[in-house]
């Protein structure tokens, strides 16, 4: 496993006696690079513990990244590994939830699902998902609700979605 | 007021008793195409009812927005203004809340903001956020929680999870 930890040094505000949401976020082959700088942008703005990159996921510095990130490669904590099986592996070894996000119709609905934190959301390709050898190690499977003609969203946008909705779950528990 | 309306054909699929999401989606003045055309993909992934463009804020056809927006500019009716307050008047003069998306913090929290629906949520320009003018209009002003040491997100993903949290809150109330 070929890790490069980066340790983010800012903190941020506490929300609702919250200070960091024990949620990290995973990218298997995220391709564009823009959908990278987001994600680092939705990781700061909701305090999540860690962003790890896998596979081809780009690293930072890279301009295109720090285009959406607008400096939230900074100050987010991220981890490379080439290989997310053993990573996986090694997240829920430390009590983490694992959870897909997929558009599969097995999947719990997000609105539905009850996590158990710590959680780690597990995000795929913008075109191919995330792999099948990497989803059929997760404890769940989470699908956002899709009313309309396509049958899913932007990469970035479900991020979004997905991570707010945890913040939001975890703030009801009334945890802090 | 120039309007060129646009109404969308395809039905997308029934949500909990929910067929379309009583909400409209305002975009005013938002720069990039790219921005535009995932708020099309996540208006048709939320079935709302209607997106408008305001001012600069691009119309389709274009590339750019193709690119993200994947052929929901096609399925989401959607309506121009040059100048967004007439039709910001126009629109709650039929009923609905408009509410805009800030940062500020003298605006409610997103997680604690009880919508009259139908409702209108309002975005606007990347860095400069939604204009004086339209901002006073506005009956609500709401804000997403910010953890992180930036404090926005970007605004197509704030639009997901600004729509999806709406989604949220309409099916807990069990209208259908």
């Amino acid at each position: 496993m070929d890790r490069v930890p980066f340790q983010a040094t800012v903190a941020g505000a506490l929300y609702e006696g919250i200070r960091t949401l024990p949620a990290a976020v995973l990218l298997d082959n995220v391709r564009s690079m823009y959908n990278v700088g987001s994600f680092f942008r939705t990781a700061d703005a909701a305090s999540v513990e860690k962003l790890y990159r896998c596979g081809s996921t780009a690293r930072p510095p890279k301009k295109a990244i720090a285009k959406t990130a607008l400096g939230a490669e900074d100050t987010v904590s991220w981890e490379h590994a080439w290989d997310a099986l053993p990573l996986v592996e090694a997240i829920r070894a430390r009590g983490y939830e694992i959870a897909a996000v997929e558009t599969s119709v097995h999947a719990v609905d997000l609105f539905d699902w009850q996590p158990r934190f710590p959680v780690c959301v597990v995000f795929g390709h913008e075109v191919d998902g995330i792999r099948p050898e990497i989803s059929a190690l997760c404890d769940t499977h989470v699908r956002i609700p899709m009313l309309g003609t396509k049958h899913s969203l932007n990469v970035a946008t479900a991020g979004g979605v997905v991570i707010y909705e945890l913040l939001r779950k975890y703030r009801a528990l009334g945890v802090p």
